[in-house]
């Protein structure tokens, strides 16, 4: 079941970037026996920072969990959209920390969460910005009439734009927590990613866009997964098969592949992996009271740009180091860690 | 100036895997400025590990030094060939090592290299194994007449290669040096090389097969190279030109990834990437005095692997890690510290 609302904004937004377009529609799933969540699209009048003057920004977003509560903020990776939690029988992308009795408990926290926005949504902007995606979530609180939120919480890609957000929006957050995310983007990790942009385009070129897709995949899951993993997963000798040889890892990675390539849109990916590279943010700009989540075997984000950030932070940041197996993708596969760290950082 | 000449073999191969075919055409540099060289074919009855039976397998190969010093064979990536060393005013791949006065002494020292065979040189085999280049330069042992090298130094699959060398034809060699080589390929690694050949193949698929080379080599190179030279050597901001943003990483790789489309043969390269991936050697088989050189910083073969080849080697291996700032490349990039280490290694 669901129905329809409108919501309209009481205040301009205090930021300047932001000037507030009032157009937002809700959908709610209230169910006995599911979660409730409330889906929301808002058009909002931002400043691109990769184009000159306003443009009118159409935004979807979420909101989980109980109505009153303190409000949180949650975003995942480029990948990851704004079913944080389960609902109306769909599984969220992180049940395992958003959800009743969970990490971030539904119970007593609100969780907002924005589908990320792609270069195409901001009109004839050169690029999607992690600013850009902040001052959205900014707008976003504008339309809900939210002035200060009690935490945002953020992994990869959504650990870069809650520092964009705490440096820009510093009166809008008492609490960040930033996993696996740096003030920029490591240039190794820029270089692998830059190629995983040319296979697309090279793909693409050849009006073969989902073939590119699937081995851009394949090419970003060996950095988010561990070294440690790869040697536990692909024991077995290759099989001469149609041709040529076929290798353990090959299987793996190709499923994932194309299954990324079924569900994923050519341009946005583009956009996206290329808004991770042009992150930028001053540590010192970051004044929230800040826990930085880094993961020891982690190959895209290296400690070392953790360590820089917290010494450069803003405020006094505290710098958790976690073991896993699973490298970037432990803030996917180690829920009792990272539970345990947010447990602690989110308290009241 | 060049002359020919023939090699007849003297005996049949000891080892079961090999038969000579007497047919090596010499040709030699002499000049008074120029160190001398004797480049040399020969056709070998070879018995490839993935093909049934015996195949006629030309194998180039080249001499340089003393004629009658004490003989070294030197190998190098799947990119490297048999010009080790400078001769006729060409430069070799390796002339901070291998030289008059160097750490592999041309004075002293009589250096043999063959070119990497590829899948196509072995007919109708499903692929080349380092097993086969192994029987191959152990032919060409047999074509000059010489029972047993002094010594085998090889880098990254020229390690590969010299402990199925050293496994397969223990008798011809007293001792084994291998840098950046292991007994088996990591996993991670196969995975991203296993990438590199499906982007060379979508881009053969299409007819556009330099462009699949060229992102196949950035992509190498993204493994070949160290975290912190990337940190240092790509601080610059990107620029949007020609509609989109250029990074520093992008220049970097992509002169890098041009020059290698235009001098490299895609089925040389599928095969020989393959080749690595497919390389199985036991450790317990490797009896020659060894000495194994890891690179702390190697992305492509961890130290832990070469930990592993130690404990498990034939006979006492010593394992030397070196400290570099370019990865798995410092094979190339620390003549000094690998010059130090083959001086001490290769003494009589």
């Amino acid at each position: 079941m669901s129905l329809q609302a409108e919501a309209r904004s009481t205040a301009e937004s205090a930021s300047a970037a932001i000037a507030l377009h009032i157009d937002a529609a809700f959908d709610a799933v209230f169910s006995p026996s599911a979660p409730s969540v409330r889906l929301g699209e808002s058009v909002l009048r931002l400043r691109p920072k990769h184009a000159n003057g306003v443009r009118e920004v159409r935004v979807r977003w979420s909101l989980h969990g109980a109505a009153d509560a303190p409000l949180v903020i949650v975003q995942g990776g480029i990948s990851a959209d704004r079913r944080v939690a389960a609902s109306g029988g769909e599984a969220g992308w992180w049940d395992d920390i958003v959800g009743e009795g969970r990490a971030i408990d539904l119970r007593c926290r609100r969780v907002l969460s924005i589908d990320w926005l792609a270069q195409a949504d901001l009109g004839d902007a050169l690029a999607v910005d992690s600013d850009d995606q902040a001052d959205a979530i900014a707008g976003v609180l504008d339309v809900l009439g939210v002035r200060r939120a009690h935490a945002y919480v953020g992994a990869s890609y959504g650990a870069m734009v809650g520092l964009a957000f705490a440096a820009r929006h510093a009166h809008r957050l008492d609490r960040l927590v930033a996993i696996a995310g740096a003030h920029r983007a490591h240039p190794l990790s820029i270089a692998v990613r830059n190629i995983q942009r040319e296979v697309v385009r090279l793909a693409a070129r050849h009006g073969d866009v989902a073939a590119g897709l699937d081995l851009a995949r394949r090419l970003a899951m060996t950095t988010y997964r561990g070294e440690r993993e790869f040697a536990e997963r692909c024991a077995d000798v290759p099989r001469h098969v149609d041709g040529r040889f076929r290798f353990a890892e090959e299987g793996w990675l190709g499923a994932a592949g194309a299954r990324f390539a079924q569900r994923f849109d050519a341009d946005r990916f583009l956009s996206l992996s290329e808004s991770i590279d042009l992150h930028a943010v001053a540590p010192e700009a970051v004044r929230a009271s800040t826990t930085l989540v880094g993961i020891a075997s982690d190959r895209v984000v290296p400690l070392a740009d953790l360590c820089e950030l917290q010494r450069r932070c803003g405020s006094a940041a505290a710098l958790h180091v976690i073991d896993s197996r699973y490298g970037h993708d432990a803030f996917l596969k180690e829920p009792a860690q990272i539970g345990a760290l947010l447990h602690e950082a989110l308290e009241p």
